[in-house]
């Protein structure tokens, strides 16, 4: 679909990272920077920026930081009109962690909270823009709210200047009708934000819901390659850029960066359609369970995994391998 | 969703046997048969009926065939109400093949055709109905129909006693406004017969479109378990149990068959999400192609394959392995 006001966003080593405590080569994420330039895609977000005083830097690798510098290696000499990216937490950056945009390579900074926390990501959001960037809000898990809490979440961003506002299906739970639903709820809530959709893949239905999502007017698309992320993973971007018209947008580098890089990595770590996360995703679930279950020694053990979880008072679940 | 109308076909056998030629063990099929029984499927499609004349049977296991006498061995001793169904071709099934249906095991027989054939599938199924047995049409491959095309073969339909009708989505092509646009059609065209929905998950859309096949009218359903088939499989038969929701249906047997049978044989076989049927999805292309190039040394070349199926004049695509 051909829509100028679409735009994409890559969030493969962010999300990805979840999986490998961002433990990215420079090769890898450089790789992955150069495609993204050369598909046409409008962001690519890079990972998280974090204190170094809140995380280990020995256990987690660079992408959990996203110090300006670590990104100025990456990003030197590719040409490109992708702009960068990062997300916070709320909590686990401070102000001194984000310089004023004109000294930094980022031209976006994203805040993904829960609708209970919506007025600290507004708080976060006020800041960010103060300095100079682009922001969104992400708002997780809304596949557990009441309509209720969500409506007073869209309308407490509905007076503030954040230009763009997520629909994110945390748990994979959400069906097409569900994705129509909550996209009408918020462009009526937020008539003059852009409103986007991050997907998870828990039961094949990231990209369906993706494109159910721009049928019904989102603008702000996230996606992965070869759809990493943990767990079931997100969206995949090479799915998604075969279904866009923009002529801007090339798959030809994304296929590249697959066979080079990432189906080599898919490999080592794990991701993608996998029983338990389909179970998790059914259930409405928080992936987490599924995530320390592919970890056990009973990791195939669908049958007691699900089990588990449908019975009300199960047994421990997890035994480590 | 509950709706009373809807019914679920396992496809897993006869589909998935296109990827090995038949070639399960007895045991392989009788667990599938049995879980499907649990699982409350209301038919499973074990093979091809076709003649020993047409095919070597050493070449080819015994669901190619679905001799009357192989079945029975499959079933006997397991409590079901799941109704058998196989498949025939236009051409390579003879009369003598198929017995009245009180002689057989098996309730139901579908007939797979282009639009060109309907005419020829007709004329099958009348032999079929007036033996007995429950059929089917499936009409394949129609996201490369014209319109008029597909208008003259359900026009062709509607004057017969052909009780369901199938969309199929052949190359994985198909997005959701196609399978509304098609279904709308099809109800339009043949008011009185069930439409059916079969699609295949080139780009991950298979249980997407099934679900929004099911929201336009729908109600044979085709799946597979743990989306066996050919390349990139079909809709899988988990995903489809875990979002009805009729009482009958029961994720768990299903659940441990994938455990137990599909996921070790899924070691030994390739179906799934795998970048050159993504690109012959996308491309609305018949994947025999991405099938040869998987089975080449190059098979992880994906720039190469997308090169090939997208330059005028390309070299020999095929080095074999």
């Amino acid at each position: 679909m051909y829509r100028p006001e679409i735009k994409v966003l890559d969030c493969s080593i962010r999300d990805g990272g979840l999986i490998n405590k961002w433990q990215f080569s420079d090769e890898f994420v450089r790789a992955t920077y150069r495609a993204a330039s050369e598909a046409g895609v409008d962001y690519m977000e890079i990972g998280y920026k974090a204190s170094k005083d809140q995380f280990d830097s020995k256990e987690f690798g660079k992408w959990r930081f996203c110090e300006d510098s670590d990104v100025r290696k990456i990003i030197e000499g590719i040409e490109s009109s992708t702009k960068l990216a990062c997300m916070v937490d709320i909590g686990r950056v401070e102000e001194k962690d984000i310089l004023p945009k004109n000294e930094s390579p980022f031209d976006m900074i994203r805040v993904a909270c829960y609708t209970k926390d919506v007025d600290k990501a507004i708080d976060l959001c006020n800041m960010i823009m103060d300095k100079g960037y682009e922001t969104t809000v992400n708002i997780m898990a809304v596949s557990t709210n009441l309509e209720r809490e969500i409506d007073e979440a869209l309308n407490d961003l509905s007076k503030t200047k954040v230009p763009t506002v997520y629909v994110v299906d945390s748990y994979g739970a959400m069906y097409c009708e569900d994705v129509t639903f909550l996209i009408k709820k918020y462009k009526e809530a937020l008539p003059k934000k852009t409103i986007g959709i991050h997907t998870h893949n828990n039961r094949q239905l990231a990209f369906g819901n993706t494109i159910q999502a721009i049928i019904d007017g989102a603008n702000m698309l996230d996606a992965s390659v070869y759809g990493i992320g943990r767990g079931p993973g997100n969206c995949c971007l090479e799915l998604l850029l075969s279904f866009l018209q923009n002529p801007k947008y090339k798959l030809r580098p994304i296929l590249g960066l697959i066979q080079e890089h990432y189906l080599p990595l898919r490999e080592k770590i794990e991701w993608g359609y996998i029983i338990p996360y389909m179970i998790t995703g059914a259930l409405n679930e928080h992936p987490r369970i599924a995530i320390a279950y592919r970890d056990s020694v009973e990791k195939d053990n669908f049958v007691k995994f699900f089990d588990t979880l449908t019975t009300p008072e199960p047994e421990s679940l997890i035994k480590k391998g």
